[in-house]
């Protein structure tokens, strides 16, 4: 991938982190942000994209060509929208639409870029990607073979039924990317949302609180989609997955590293100021050794991310790079966002900073896009296969 | 202490267990408890607690004549009770007030007794204890020699002034135990609530959902309590926190771990149930293992609070132990919780199980009661002097 | 297990104690000791055993009567014994020693007893366990059900022939206990070694240095044994392996958590002696948290040792009980050895304290007996088993 | 640093890679490698650099101009040169060396190099830096700032009295760089050696085999040395120190690195190979996923001295930088080697593979140079005066 060069990269990243923290960061205890997984409401979210257009980083990592900033590009910008939980969702760089708009920019067609790609980018619509499927249906969780929702022709139109579950933003969202399995394979297929056909049944109560609208359990009954709102051929579906897979699973990294990034400032704010047993609390090395840690997890992370960005720059898709870079860094997010909760006390599991939310967001990063543990069993596979490779 | 026998206690446990599986679990969704940290409703705590009353388990730890359970039984029925996060508030076995009411029993007199520790032992009324303090004033966290809340005797009353934080249950409740300096040293006075002179400046939203009333910042200004209403001698606060502090400490790891093998019942019907990659998720061994490293975290849990609970029943405060135990016992609940969670993937970030929660509430335990770093910290001096005794 | 009660067992474990520190310590250092494995010369271990057997310890944990304290009281003498790498070699409490003299207690017949055991309860005799086999065979290691070696009836003789691994004590041993495969399944024969049919093929260099003659890879070729040295009856051998098995685990998380006491008790004694940025090491937090970490990992392996202890007392095999000690034993003492080097810097890594051998041995140790992840492969297994009984 | 380019680099790499394999790699289990801490004799190194020589690898870092390579070229060879614990020793890449030959470059006059430094970069001559003390004395180990050995001027000479401890190469050097402390400061002085002032009291027997002549004690007894001897100015030596500092340690980072990837080539191979309950032990998840656990260990590792010499290549002392790489990088080695040994079980820790050795050697590394809590107390130190800085 070209890009524009990591100097304006870096510019445009200065401008997002400013952004953020002047005008999202004040919003971070708004009421209207529901807190057991249902997000911030549609209103605030359009709130604040209002004021990320008079800023100016609205979609930043998208240009106004339609092309896009590169991975290592696109990093240094998303790691500073994730500054706030909000931060992404003011200046879409969220999830699901960034892959959704990644996606739709490599596969769709022109015609399809106009009525759907459009609106996600100028941030007046937010999408949904139906892919996975309720563990109790037997359907596709963490294992996409599993898929049970099917699609068959009638005529000039696709109909699909089945049902899927953890559809981050469904509620609300006004473009859906719907996965279904042909009798040719996987396809998918460009929906206008909210359509009577796809019901959600309900929206789970879940540990983390940024997600517009949620993550949803959808029934989808009869729906009938135009044949040209297939997106790229039947039976595709899956290598477009792929397409879409790497770099949002690495935006994910990139966002989340920002809060951990954030964490990591307020408690070492905390543990500056504040005074146990005789001294600051930063001069104890069991606190002042976990604020080292951090910044050893941080840079770590900050490496890892850029260098699976690097791999995919080179047009690869990445796919055992990101399933390392999101073991690695998700893990490392993880200890960090735990030690600032606890450097930082009763104060740390309270939600009168962000550290808290931040906790509990990375607690369910570590399963989103992939547990862990799928991660090191599909690199278990490839080092199996690396060595069989090399020793025939 | 000498206690009923362990064969009766573990009738009452069975009898508890019972009750909580069949008439408390089915409470867990109910919508009278509020998620981020203000816990369940007045109404719906009084509810339970008169099921327990009819099924006879209320309070089951404290015989009718007063008398206590030796450690080692509470042990066994306070496990039982913590199978579900309400089972404690239903049961009365609950935070504060199993620790208020031990305190009582141990140094108040007769009068007190009858008026302030009846009540809180039928399970009519809940109360809190006023000891730590804000943070941001430089008061009394996990150090209790910062306190900064004051008494001095005017008249044959006491004057009270100063702030309290992270006061657990204090929305709600109707007995108090506050904790201020005099020229003497720490005292403690027993209060009725609601009292206009301590002010409820504002409950904490906190990243666990159980405790009732939520945890509180407190002001104190200039409350009067009559002298017959101090708890014990002037100046002997701190011994007397000392008498509360460990079973109070002990008796968190009781109800959490029962909150702990509950997570792993969840987790193993959900692994042993639910397939992918073409088999159950137990064949995993990456899930299996999870699975067994549970199982064992879970008996050393057992086993360190059945032995802290031993050494209580010598007569000893066991202060060193009950930390030892605290650390041993918090960490490996979180580590159990955090791996029940990451079994059961989406489901185990959703509400949809008592998984995410309890996983929430063992996140604040490593705080409560003191970090787990205070400890470490005060058993690294015992280390020393110990040495220093024992190498004169 | 009847026992002579724990006040006597206490008693012995004093004496044991006493012994180790006082007569065996001064030898950790001596020449006849070779680092990379192999242990003690005969020589060594002889001279140590008189004197244990002038000072009334040799092989405490067995009755002039040939009956065993139960597991409970061994736990208290062999902990103590362990105290030194060198205890268990001079009372006689070493593996493979402890483990083969049970199994002859419980299966032998009383000939096989007064020829094979009576040498090794007075210690005059070592022992081997011939059992594993050498993965470069596609053999025995971890996985019993892959046995190589055969026997097949000749006669009156039984004949056998295969090679074996890691045998502990081999070279030195004059007893032998030789497993194998017969038509009707595994069967175990007792032999007198040396013997010119079981060729010591070489011995390894291991990270070790405590086990008498090191681990030896053996050739047998055309073993012949009299039929009257069969152990037992032809067939039963794995069930007499599963009775040796736990008892024989757990004595080795006896013997190194005494390992880990002495470790704990060296790093102390130099973290409070020694000073570093301004103050004795212990008061920097990042000693100290170490030590006190390390005091719970070493009670929390002698509750765990005591509780499979209390199974296997009751008569149970104790097979999943001593799998989940194994694990939790000697990850710990992993833990708190590894600490205790880190502690006292370059001093921990030298041979100048026995922290540094204490360190390597129990490297060995989480695989001795089963790597861990064995054992959490069975302990999975059983939970799925478990499951699928109570959910029929 | 302007070094040669990344490709002329990479082609040096590839070179040294080849021999270490093929020529070096045969040489682990000679015999003249003494295994507890005194490393391989001085013949078997000569031998192996005459090797070096003819295949044009020794001294590969630094360039016949004198110059040296960059630190991020530097670190692509030394990893290669580690690929065997006798790769670094043959390739002349090796600790104290490198970090001695750096030093000199940068601070010696044009007669001490063409005196002292000549001899190292030729690899016909080894050094050793006399700079850390006995713990037993009070003096410097971890802590610089107590260095106890004192240096006076007399005449045209300097003498030097003190204790050195932890001399790395004493034994066998040919040029020594003394550290001691004047009335202005620290001071560092070039030595020949051996020299009857400078007695070897004893080499350490230590857990690592692969330092030559090990790390030693040594008493300075009236050292007289000629002003023209004292390297650089009187007073600077802590300045010194710093120079050789971050490069050096970084160097182990790299060389141990090259270790771990060998460990985890030998360990792949073993669990691709071996069966154990019925598949090969990669398929086995337990297995698998350490392996995989190491790819990512291995490669932050890998980005973590790519980072921080980057940083040393700007020109900057990198101090803080090479501490976060030093705890990063040598703990990732730890859990790599570990994890090797785990996977090889029996033959993990035996010394049929180099395995076992690199475990042992990783493991005195999280020591050497400075332990992993020095390293977190002074991340901790810069973090609470980068926050008084950035909030004055």
């Amino acid at each position: 991938m070209s890009g524009i060069g990591m100097e304006k990269a870096l510019e445009i990243a200065d401008r997002v982190e400013a952004f953020v923290r002047e005008v999202i960061v004040p919003y971070e205890r708004d009421p209207r942000i529901e807190v057991h997984g249902h997000g911030p409401s549609e209103e605030l979210i359009m709130e604040m994209r209002d004021k990320a257009r008079a800023a100016g980083v609205m979609t930043p990592h998208i240009l106004p060509d339609g092309n896009h900033l590169s991975q290592r590009e696109t990093a240094v910008v998303l790691i500073r929208s994730g500054l706030s939980p909000l931060g992404p969702l003011a200046c879409n760089t969220m999830a699901p639409d960034e892959g959704n708009m990644y996606l739709l920019g490599k596969v769709g067609s022109p015609e399809q870029k106009q009525r759907f790609l459009k609106q996600l980018v100028s941030g007046e619509a937010r999408s949904a990607f139906f892919m996975t499927e309720p563990a109790s249906d037997g359907g596709a969780g963490s294992d996409p073979s599993m898929m049970q929702t099917t699609c068959h022709p009638d005529g000039n139109h696709w109909v699909i039924n089945g049902r899927k579950a953890f559809i981050t933003g469904a509620q609300g969202a006004r473009v859906g990317i719907v996965m279904a399995k042909s009798t040719e394979g996987a396809c998918m297929f460009l929906v206008d949302l909210p359509n009577p056909a796809i019901r959600i049944e309900r929206v789970l109560d879940t540990i983390d609180s940024s997600m517009p609208g949620g993550h949803a359990v959808v029934a989808i009954d009869n729906l009938r989609v135009p044949a040209d709102q297939m997106l790229g051929a039947s039976g595709e579906g899956f290598q477009y997955a792929q397409v879409r897979l790497s770099p949002a699973r690495l935006s994910h990294c990139m966002r989340w590293l920002g809060g951990a990034i954030r964490s990591q400032e307020i408690a070492t704010a905390y543990a500056c100021k504040r005074h146990a047993f005789g001294k600051p609390l930063v001069d104890h090395e069991g606190v002042g050794f976990m604020l080292a840690e951090n910044l050893i997890d941080i840079r770590q992370a900050e490496l890892m991310i850029d260098w699976c960005a690097g791999v995919l720059d080179t047009g690869s898709l990445g796919t055992a790079e990101s399933s390392m870079a999101k073991v690695a860094v998700s893990e490392a997010l993880m200890r960090i966002a735990d030690k600032c909760v606890q450097v930082m006390g009763g104060t740390g599991v309270s939600g009168d900073t962000i550290v808290e939310q931040i906790f509990r967001e990375v607690r369910a990063f570590r399963i989103y896009d992939g547990p862990t543990e799928v991660h090191k069993w599909s690199m278990a596979k490839k080092i199996k296969r690396d060595f069989a490779k090399a020793n025939p």
